[in-house]
């Protein structure tokens, strides 16, 4: 059977009783199991993992906008993290026996179900974008719910669904599809952060670095150490392995080693079977070798 | 729910009939699915792979004892594996939710029940075994099905289930539980084979190397070059990438490079993912962070 996840973030992170009704509204959806969630009170903020089948999920994401357009009221809502709508964004990832052309499919029609529902004008984004301009989520962001009644007058900004206007409450909703994310950050033995900094310029797309790499140097005060910080969001064309090799040898330019890295949440098993046969020059391998992956598939 | 591997080996592999009807017996038995099986006519033997629960496994052993029994001979049986017997080896192997001492359980359940329905008698090996001499397959089989009647006569070769003499035509059964065995290969961009030689001697258990290591030189002649050929007996104890590293560095010494490797057959994904986690310096992963393994489980 295919599996779709789905994971939307939506405008609320501060009252716990109405982040529990938008997770029930989840949970009850047949065809999809919830997997995670977690809510940030200075964000004001929540994330809510879920997966199952396109049928399932578009009526999970249906039931999330009918439970949180009554609650959530953007007119009112603060929090430090850009947002543009209630249902601020929602992106679908192909697992298993789907494709990101099925995740791009799920999008177009969720997206039009919710602003023909709800009224809500909803864009496309990364691999479901109608243009180009639209594929970045932080482009289509920009201004936030303050500034959308603006924008949405520029034809350039004419949604891809539903009106040409904000829903008064619930702002705009940006749906799409993606590859799974991975968070993946590398500490380095040295304090020094110009290090950190230097070395997350080399790898990051934004300055000339890998095509699919988010990245920056933060310090871990606690640990008296500095961190690059990463997000691989496409792991089959920017491996792991890669980005590791690359934050290993800027290091060592400095005089600086890796003293570990670490996979914040989720990672598709893929990432860690390239990483495998890379390191271990492994020929012609392929998935049905893995015991597990067979024994499912017999 | 519990999965347990069985992998056994019987002493048929010319007649393709008589194997149909063996594996056949294994297919028809509920609770197991079977993965694979394959035959070698110069060593007259078939492997079979199955997996199932504990209950469905005892009862596809046991029909496979009946559908052997009266359609093998041992008496007129050539070939050149060693081999004492008509069933002649079957390991339990833990896979997912199941653990070794499951499996010990499970092939001493078997083996009473084996040596009770056929007067076949059994021997407990590897981790099932009864004492230290009767850990390795080689030394129980030691003499082969010709030489049992004498050895069986030693108090010292006493079976664990069954009587002290050879079955006529079926000779005795070796049953036990045992990690999942990983083939694993590196070739050299060398033809020179003294160093592969050299290598396998280095990392061998045998002769001083790695505790679950067996190995061997071997020329591939049709690609002009030689390989390190590998089994790994315990891959959480004796992991992969520490293999891999220890052959690079022996064939540094001897100025030879690692072309590739290779995996032949299956491998546990942990055992990918253990590499994984070595070469990025992973910290703090668990398995539950991968994003396949949390669906399953959710």
């Amino acid at each position: 059977m295919a599996i779709i996840e789905c994971v939307p973030n939506v405008s609320e992170g501060r009252r716990p009783e109405v982040v529990d009704a938008l997770v029930d509204a989840v949970r009850r959806t047949p065809g999809v199991r919830l997997l995670d969630y977690s809510s940030d009170a200075s964000h004001n903020r929540s994330v809510i993992t879920m997966a199952g089948d396109a049928a399932g999920l578009r009526n999970a994401v249906l039931a999330l906008f009918e439970a949180a357009l009554p609650r959530l009221d953007l007119r009112s809502h603060t929090g430090e993290h850009p947002r543009i709508g209630a249902v601020d964004v929602v992106p679908f990832v192909p697992i298993e026996g789907a494709g990101m052309a099925d995740c791009v499919a799920l999008a177009r029609e969720t997206a039009a179900e919710v602003a023909e529902r709800f009224e809500v004008p909803v864009y496309l984004y990364e691999e479901a974008a109608t243009r180009p301009s639209r594929t970045n989520l932080e482009d289509i962001r920009r201004g936030q719910f303050e500034g959308l009644t603006a924008k949405m007058a520029d034809p350039e900004w004419t949604p891809d669904f539903g009106p040409s206007h904000p829903h008064p409450s619930a702002g705009a909703s940006v749906i799409g599809a993606r590859m799974p994310l991975i968070a993946y950050n590398i500490n380095l033995a040295t304090d020094r952060l110009d290090v950190a900094k230097k070395i997350a310029a080399a790898v990051r797309y934004s300055s000339g670095g890998f095509r699919y790499v988010k990245a920056m140097g933060v310090t871990l005060a606690d640990r008296g150490i500095v961190q690059v910080s990463i997000n691989v969001t496409n792991y089959e064309k920017t491996p792991l392995f890669r980005v590791f090799e690359a934050v290993r040898r800027e290091a060592a330019r400095y005089g600086v080693s890796v003293l570990e890295s670490e996979i914040v949440g989720l990672v598709p098993a893929a990432a860690l079977v390239h990483t495998a046969e890379h390191f271990l020059q492994l020929t012609s391998f392929t998935p049905d070798q893995i015991l597990e992956h067979k024994l499912r598939n017999a």
